[in-house]
């Protein structure tokens, strides 16, 4: 099985590192992440610049490509320029710090493996749900086994696994829960300040609100909250069915076509 | 109607220009918008920086915020901070250039749309489908019929409708299709150069493929090739329904939780 291992914490932050060691007697593993720190940068492609690729040697031992991108780019630059032809696997992470619920909408590590999706490869993006907690041994084992079952059955193309694994040691994880995307809910602020030259700047604050309506339920941030691994399928369709019927009774003017499927 | 108007090209575009003044008389618009062109960003937001705010006055007449940061960011720092209290819709546009099938993953535009739903606003984002087609009018009378249509019927809470318009002058659009997101297919490559130092660097190139099978049928990319503009209602729950199912039958380890509601 050939692997390609991607993150957006950057090709040294100890996820990546982690998520290698875990995976490597797999198969042929080839590493192509960013050059530095890539959180919160979604789905974004780099057009406009051109991208650099060095190679990279961690100290423990990992060896790598660092791309001066984001995680959709990395996936992109080493499906189509670096490796000599497509990997069997994509595996994203292991983050620091969860994607779940509506972050997975900003999450570079997610997007890594929707980009693999779209690339028609099987992917799984990985999250330790915690910025903090720095034992990683749960969530490599969890990220092994996942990496084994897709081996071996597959993914449908255009489908990838967004997996969060909670902070605690790997004996009291509870399991392991098929979750749908949450809705978690997030107070966001702006802290405006002046700076040294009296202008002023903003920093955005965010803070997570609990949602009593999610807890208990099959949702991936509640399911990790009660100690559950979440694995929750993903694809890449936005469209909503539920209200395209709805718009056929609004006004959209002469020629609104809705029906059927010949234009 | 309280309004916010916001972009990806940059408050300096022609774009967001005529979507201000195709709705401005509908009631108090605010624009908000970033400084630069933002485009391809996806749903990126700025965690790492501190966000700039300065005035804009356009020589046209839009006068404005422009934001150092991205899309997403110009709708959370609008709401939060430069607004007095939540807008009663956002508009996004009018982008040059198509934001059509899995291409929406990478677009700000339609993410600055996608961020109000999220934060609980009807919200809708245009773009003119052509990067080089300069007649906004076609668009803009669009953008001002859809918003009166959202301002009297309202948007389910989360939804947000993705609308490109064909390259075409008004008289010879065909009309409105109600869509799915499409699978545009594009070939991509990287060109690799060496840089008068002799280190190489990667260009992105990127060519969208016609797609036979989607020719005619009613998703977005096809109806706007067609000649129709395409309506597209989007959500942000990226969950695969079928692909859950089929997980129930996967080894993911002792305590597996597939069924019911509570964990």
């Amino acid at each position: 099985m050939r692997i390609l291992i991607t993150n957006d914490d950057g090709i040294g932050a100890p996820g990546i590192e982690a998520l290698w060691r875990a995976v490597r007697d797999l198969g042929e593993v080839t590493v192509v992440a960013p050059d530095s720190e890539r959180s919160a940068v979604g789905h974004a492609i780099t057009l406009a610049d051109p991208l650099r690729v060095s190679d990279y040697a961690g100290p423990g031992g990992l060896i790598g490509h660092a791309v001066s991108g984001t995680p959709a780019d990395c996936v992109k630059i080493a499906v189509r320029a670096i490796l000599e032809s497509p990997p069997d696997l994509v595996l994203s992470g292991i983050n620091q710090g969860a994607n779940l619920g509506t972050n997975v909408l900003y999450s570079g590590t997610v997007s890594a493996a929707t980009e693999a999706a779209m690339l028609g490869l099987p992917a799984a993006a990985f999250s330790l749900a915690d910025r903090h907690y720095r034992d990683f041994s749960a969530a490599a084992a969890c990220a092994r086994r996942l990496a084994v079952e897709i081996g071996r059955r597959g993914l449908p193309r255009g489908i990838s696994l967004n997996v969060n694994i909670p902070p605690l040691p790997a004996d009291s994880i509870r399991g392991t829960a098929l979750t749908r995307q949450g809705r978690v809910r997030v107070l966001e602020w702006f802290d405006r300040r002046n700076d040294p030259r009296d202008r002023h700047y903003y920093w955005m604050v965010a803070e997570r609100l609990e949602d009593e309506a999610e807890a208990g339920s099959a949702v991936d941030d509640a399911a990790v909250a009660a100690g559950f691994i979440s694995v929750t399928p993903i694809n890449f369709d936005l469209t909503d069915e539920a209200m395209l019927g709805t718009l056929g009774g609004w006004d959209l003017g002469p020629g609104t076509f809705s029906g059927g499927r010949n234009l």
